[in-house]
């Protein structure tokens, strides 16, 4: 697979990049950014954090307001950053900022238009880790997922139907029970059909309900989370941790709002706990 | 005065605002940012910090992308952010990005049409910190000051022409001798004139060659940084601060850019340096 490097900067002692490639997952070009620490230079390989992010982001929200660099160069972490969605011509969309491009809801679409583009899960968990793992000092066996809202919704989904992959799982206000609230409704319908029993492999809260296994899961949600209690609703997930004996850690954070005010504030927090487990 | 809290969200333990006012100054409604760390909640006031924003910024790129509120509420610092200049319906404008709207270059245009509104040393130097003085828990008699690139420039000059004011004074890759360079001939040619005599009241190194002084100065530079030779030429002002017997610790930065990649790796260190003084 070839890289094109699109840019480049020092930061933190590391070298913050962002690459842009041809996808065979979504049949588009697709840009994500990539973190290497100061380590890097030092000829081993390093643990990877991947971060999924939410709604109408691209790789660069969580790389200009993530925080993130501080605490990856610390702990020697490579933390990589994927667009939500394929995008450009040829690529159908929707007028809502919550489905279609930007709103790829990390799942295979099998309905038109969607399904010939719109293939994330793919990309996330194959085509992605693979070029990555090629082209970048990275241990794969030390991998940790993150995410924030519809990419927490990738992060807990990926990790739960992937057993043993994934050292740590966290998220940051993560839609956690898609078949369950607005959000997920539409995306799920939209992208796989009215058939809801295919929608609880997209599902984290049915996931577990259906038998995948975590050991723990670390969780922050800002209690002034506009999206709280009709979008992410994270009694579901504490209930079904709870009856799976999933340790579930839910950091309910007084104040904080649904944005990256709120992710950067916990980012050092997350990923020195992946850290300590990768 | 008046003040519009735009945006308010909780960060690091504190709130960041975005705030708009009509100015006295500039004729115009203006902008700024204000981080009031977790200490602002204890009745006290608190040690001020002004950043300075470089060419087409307006607050919110350091607000976004400076990670300066982990280090301010580890100090219990307030952090300010002003906007480059007057903006809006009825303010002149050039079609370059380093001359007009995003450039005002911290000085009070005497030439039309810009002496109308371009009075951002008016602003920066008296409406702001009379403003944020009333209307927050700051302790003004503790207030230190940076900024970057134009900013620097800003940083620089406001510091050396109100002695005492500043407790601490530092820059991310200053325009440190604005005369000299093509940003600052054309930015204060336009905004005052063709006297270079005028000139030198808004040029750090002919500040400090005329008898202003500082007792110390930290600045920060990157050697990628490809603004370095043509614009920001660091050498000018250690030869200045050698000659007035100014400390100046200037660090070169290697492999760094003129970016916030390079600003947010060291902004920590700045905050430390101004909270050690403040």
């Amino acid at each position: 697979m070839s890289l094109e490097i699109t840019s480049e900067a020092r930061s933190h002692g590391g070298r913050q990049l962002v690459v842009k490639h041809a996808s065979s997952a979504t049949g588009t070009d697709m840009t994500f950014s990539i973190f290497l620490p100061p380590q890097a230079g030092n000829g081993g390989n390093l643990p990877v954090l991947w971060y999924l992010s939410g709604l109408t982001c691209t790789h660069a929200n969580v790389t200009e307001k993530g925080e993130y660099r501080a605490a990856c160069a610390e702990h020697g972490i490579v933390f990589v950053a994927p667009d939500t969605s394929p995008r450009g011509e040829g690529v159908p969309n929707a007028e809502d900022y919550d489905f279609g491009q930007g709103a790829g809801f990390y799942v295979d679409a099998t309905q038109e238009p969607w399904s010939q583009h719109f293939r994330m899960w793919t990309y996330v968990t194959e085509e992605l880790p693979a070029l990555v793992a090629a082209e970048f000092p990275v241990d794969i066996d030390r991998q940790g997922i993150t995410g924030h809202s519809m990419g927490g919704h990738g992060a807990l989904t990926v990790s739960l139907r992937n057993p043993g992959r994934f050292r740590s799982t966290s998220a940051f206000a993560p839609i956690v029970a898609p078949s369950q609230v607005p959000w997920g409704h539409k995306a799920l319908a939209g992208y796989l059909g009215p058939d809801e029993q295919a929608w609880r492999k997209h599902d984290a809260v049915a996931l577990i309900e259906d038998g995948a296994r975590l050991d723990e899961l670390l969780v922050d949600i800002g209690t002034a989370d506009p999206f709280l209690e009709k979008e992410l609703r994270p009694e579901l997930l504490e209930r079904a941790c709870d009856a799976a004996g999933i340790r579930l850690a839910l950091n309910l954070r007084e104040g904080y709002d649904h944005s990256y005010y709120f992710i950067s504030t916990f980012m050092a927090d997350h990923i020195r706990w992946h850290a300590e487990r990768l």
